[in-house]
């Protein structure tokens, strides 16, 4: 544990620049990178709650150098953290980078990466104050921290889910995971189709604002963000609640380009949907009587439905799955591509 | 970027694990792992900011994995950390892990290294409020975030030194670097000798309580801790603070450790108590109208010295070393061991 003195003055022009970059996002009333430690102003109220979250992400385990592009990484290294705060119904603060590089590494790799970082940052809004950057001798590993804030009567958690609640998520389900299908595979697929499914692959946006307007609503019980999948993900909210669940398969929000996709791949959309995982929409449970209410309210809002997929039961950790009124058990047909 | 679903259920284990360990920690109006993000409380007064720091640990660049005690990487790993927290004058409020872990790891390497970091939170007392857990291919990367409180008023900056201040440090210098050389090399230094060196290298105490102590007192100026080496760290003051100084080397406090070790090894101890680092005292100017009160009253609160190395010049950016009054060069005598 001898301190990482080889590449000093190279880490310190490296966060020089970084700084530059990313300088006019920084509020007035904070002290970023320089000091010991960043100061933060407090928080604006009293009845606001700090939430803080952090990923540590590592090549060849999250991502491949030559199949990613370095700013793709950087874009979404962000927004995966920043899709952990909407699920909160949070607003973030400021966020911290530790950036190990071996020395080996390609000199535009670093510039790709915070470029498209900075594209993140600056889309959302979300002021770097910090970091560490380090050598590494063979792999590149990324560790992002995120602070947010939220009102603490309106943070939404995976333990409040009530029977008789209607399961809703705020986006397309699948997309990614054809997207990284895509990538790995061939396909006939028009280009005008991979776009979209690509793009929610690489740079999926966190549903901030969605997060926040739900968090504002009395009738939303749980929330968290579809990072794993639903199957994966809406068990969490199941236990944490002590409550169960049942899907729709036909009420699962399909982009038209994941069902043209699917039909070209000769697949089934369905286990891609539930599944695929790293869709980051919001998955929300609402009070079954005020849900009409909330759906119209969030489409005016945001020019798009707010999907509904199924219904929080009784049955504590059950998640059960039903094709048009059928129940479906994962050794049947729709589960093919199962496990 | 697929999202990392090997050993998954090993993660959720491992977590549940280490929450167990230090769920005595966690204050009960916070909210540690388990939802997308940790919710910490408001700060205790508006007058309070938020502190932030972090810190990226990877493997064979901060650590030999076959020569270091895993126990002792999850020490320092959060020591250091709480080192920043102190510099600034601050209290810890809780920290986060992320850590990446090779599958050909051996079992006991992450007992070992949350036993380590375990003493280290206990004894300090900083919950562990979430984090984040991963496989990797080959290399043990470690992040630690910690967040901290102080008060606006009296946050210590690198940029607030005054010419004429009395330069000081809160412990002695140069014995973790002895440390480390005597993992290294051979010695013939005794053990009764050899512990506190070696103490010094692995298990260095953050200086919180001095640092609280020395932030309450208008009188101290600037401040930061000594990570680097006095020679690496003062010049960031002074370059903040836009003015010089000047250390005397008979001055620098040296433990009768250090002296024994350097004259069984025939080399001079100044090298190691400027440029050894790692020694995580606070560095600190102080007004020299003030400093003798201050002195007195920190050795009686902390029962040792507050050592006097030096002062700050009005010459910008200029570090000037002296032994008994006579001016010193790198390329002096004392300094026969530098570069």
């Amino acid at each position: 544990m001898s301190s990482p003195k080889i590449n000093k003055m190279n880490e310190f022009e490296f966060i020089s620049g970084v700084l530059r970059k990313f300088a006019h996002l920084t509020p007035k009333n904070a002290l970023g990178i320089g000091d010991d430690c960043a100061v933060l102003p407090s928080l604006q109220n009293s009845g606001d709650r700090l939430l803080v979250t952090t990923d540590l992400l590592v090549e060849d385990i999250h991502f491949i150098r030559a199949k990613s592009k370095a700013q793709d990484i950087g874009y979404k290294a962000l927004a995966v953290n920043l899709s952990d705060i909407a699920a909160m119904g949070g607003r973030p603060l400021a966020f911290f980078l530790s950036l190990a590089l071996p020395k080996t590494l390609d000199k535009n790799w670093a510039a790709h990466f915070l470029k498209g970082l900075h594209q993140c940052a600056h889309e959302f809004h979300v002021p770097l104050l910090g970091g560490d950057t380090t050598g590494s001798k063979k792999s590149i590993a990324i560790n992002i921290c995120v602070l947010g804030s939220a009102n603490a009567k309106r943070i939404k958690l995976r333990s409040q889910a009530k029977v008789g609640d209607v399961v809703c998520v705020t986006g397309f389900l699948g997309d990614s995971a054809a997207g990284l299908q895509l990538i790995r595979g061939k396909s006939s697929l028009s280009s005008r189709d991979q776009a979209p499914l690509l793009r929610a692959h690489f740079k999926p946006k966190p549903h901030l604002e969605e997060g926040v307007w739900l968090a504002n609503q009395s009738a939303v019980h749980a929330m968290m963000d579809v990072s794993d999948g639903i199957h994966s993900d809406l068990p969490h909210i199941l236990k944490a609640s002590n409550c169960g669940g049942k899907v729709s398969f036909e009420k699962l929000p399909l982009s038209g380009a994941l069902v043209r996709y699917c039909k070209s791949t000769k697949q089934n959309a369905i286990p891609l949907a539930l599944m695929g995982g790293e869709d980051y929409c919001l998955l929300c449970t609402i009070k079954g009587s005020n849900v009409d209410q909330i759906s119209r309210e969030f489409e005016r809002r945001f020019g798009r439905p707010l999907y509904r997929i199924g219904e929080i039961t009784s049955r504590p950790g059950k998640l059960e799955y039903f094709h048009n009124g059928e129940k479906v058990t994962p050794s049947g047909h729709s589960f093919r591509h199962f496990g």
